[in-house]
């Protein structure tokens, strides 16, 4: 069992009660991540995205006694060469002070085992490049990297524009 | 309005009807990516995973009169930094034949609009590297490539053995 200055390591799945806490640990990772800027969640948004009448994500939370020291985020991917849901990791999150224990290995077990239980035929994540402490421990895990693809976004306004001109049949 | 060979077409959703028609445009596109032996889904798997207690992702269809001519087939992303769903694009596919009038601007118009409705923050899709000619299409419609990010991925027997390791409390 992983304990941190003696105390014990649980997992929980996250409750409309925990939004404070998720909340401020995706503020830290986004610090981390050098992304603060991008943050513009609040607990309200939250509440209704993870806890409302659909429910986008599932949160993991990791806790040392009654403190948060980590969560991992997650949803259903989909995979039509198997014909079967995956899991996507969004984000995955240990603070600073508690890292090198374990938790993070244990909190991708947990989503391993629940990926397993779910019949899902894969369980993946994105890594920034630079993240080389990150991608060590992904790759001791087995974790393939998908080298041969890159993902392409579009946001806010393009989104918007792309589907007026569907709409008024501009194409 | 787009016609080819002088047939209108219609994009619909899905249903659970649709099904031989899916799979049979998935082996196309699996052949187009190079990839057709990993192609292991069927006609009941995916009644079950699409169109059954828990769907898992959505198709919507393109039709030149009665006959399939592409499809995209999504399931719904998650923001942290935003807080808000996204849709990831999984599929996008137009039968050789019936590129380049357009349809595959349709289908991600179509998306868009339903982004948008949706509250999504993004639109997201993942491209093979070598394929230039959609990495092109994709550009002229203002997608930026995510260079900075690598998808890891661990599947099978990878997913079951650190699921078994988590549960039995190696870590």
């Amino acid at each position: 069992m992983i304990r941190t200055n003696n105390e014990p390591l649980r997992i929980v799945t996250a409750t409309k009660a925990d939004v404070p806490v998720i909340l401020s640990l995706i503020r830290e990772l986004a610090e981390y991540e050098r992304l603060a800027h991008e943050v513009v969640a609040t607990e309200e948004i939250l509440e209704e995205t993870l806890f409302g009448d659909r429910r986008y994500a599932e949160v993991l939370l990791a806790y040392l006694g009654d403190a948060p020291a980590g969560y991992a985020l997650f949803f259903h991917s989909f995979s039509t060469f198997l014909g079967r849901p995956g899991i996507y990791l969004e984000d995955l999150y240990v603070k600073p002070q508690h890292r090198g224990c374990g938790i993070g290995t244990k909190l991708l077990g947990r989503l391993a085992k629940l990926a397993s239980d779910r019949m899902c035929g894969r369980l993946e994540w994105a890594v920034l490049n630079w993240n080389e402490p990150s991608i060590g421990f992904y790759k001791s895990l087995g974790a393939r990297p998908m080298n041969e693809w890159t993902v392409y976004r579009l946001t806010g306004d393009q989104i918007g524009r792309l589907g007026a001109a569907a709409q008024a049949d501009k194409f």
